[in-house]
């Protein structure tokens, strides 16, 4: 039976990774096959192309170029890596996907959610997420969080307008899309957690595995 | 006053190299400035994308990628060299830009010239060559030139099918479009040249410089 793809998203310092692995631990004790990824990255290209995108460069990235090297990452990580796991039944669960680039390069840089959805079509075709759990927060606390964790790279030292733009683009995006559940990720980690593997057994298993 | 952007295409082994110094010696010899450049690559993070699409990889590089790659480099080259030489002036003489795409990805890999036409609005909108120049040979004959230059690149490794259908989608396109020029360069190299100049004379200064 084919697995199922669920997605994380949400800003730098959202909690994206704890959410990732309390998913992974709750499928796993229903004795469910996971495979974890990242984006940008997760095959030898799309490292290679991760390094790219977050480094400094001697000249503007363009946005367009931004995006560009975006979905040349995650079109070899989905028929490389996430459709042949899906294939052989494992549960793929990603740090981020085509959401990203509609809220980041889309919304935070601008280039529109239209040619945004024009250019998913071109190369992933119908391919999507059967669930996305957006983490949301205030930018300014996760930017706080992001910035105790170590150095920002080239995308996380954008303004606190750039990630305002990134929220609201993630949340009108959200409004529209029933496959997209929100979790405020402001609450403390417990409920977080709670929050998320409720949204992940009302989807995808028909019911509500824990009280709420 | 603005610069005219020339572009050389053709297939691996065409003489496009020896046909842009020849059209840089004759438009240096009317007094203009030039700036050639390369695609992929001709920024730094141009030539890391160009260093990347060329090589191996123990992975597939599917056709989409392989045409985002492109696209992403050619974006930086037009915004950050292309762009400012021209309000600059300058006659940017290209080897290869937008057509090589639709040839080698549309065509040679059957991406579509569809898919192809609307990835270049997206990201590079109507910015398009004033005259491009296309070498045009069998690729038998190309590739034997490109193989005693020495040794081949992942592309220049295809098939001569795949060879053959990016061959077609030039001449395709070519016919056309009347900003584009056939070339036929299987001639002697010294014709090859006349006939190079003459059609920059005709498209560019209305006139025909030499006697055909």
């Amino acid at each position: 039976m084919q697995g199922k793809f669920i997605v994380v998203e949400g800003l730098e310092g959202a909690g994206k990774s704890s959410a990732i692995a309390s998913l992974v631990s709750h499928l796993q004790a229903k004795s469910i096959a996971t495979l974890t990824v990242r984006e940008p990255g997760g095959t030898p290209l799309a490292e290679a192309l991760r390094d790219l995108v977050k480094q400094e460069w001697q000249e503007t990235v363009t946005a367009e170029t931004e995006l560009l090297l975006m979905y040349a990452s995650r079109v070899q990580l989905v028929e490389n890596v996430i459709k042949p796991a899906l294939k052989a039944g494992k549960w793929v669960i990603a740090d981020r996907h085509d959401l990203s680039s509609r809220a980041y390069q889309g919304g935070g840089r601008e280039l529109g959610d239209s040619k945004l959805r024009t250019l998913k079509q071109l190369v992933l075709g119908d391919f999507a997420p059967d669930l996305t759990l957006l983490l949301d927060l205030d930018p300014e606390i996760g930017l706080q969080r992001a910035r105790e964790r170590g150095e920002l790279d080239r995308i996380e030292q954008e303004t606190v307008a750039f990630f305002e733009r990134t929220r609201a683009r993630y949340l009108e995006i959200a409004e529209a899309d029933r496959s997209i559940q929100v979790i405020d990720a402001e609450q403390p980690m417990g409920e977080v957690h709670q929050a998320l593997v409720n949204a992940l057994e009302i989807a995808l298993f028909g019911e509500r595995g824990y009280p709420s």
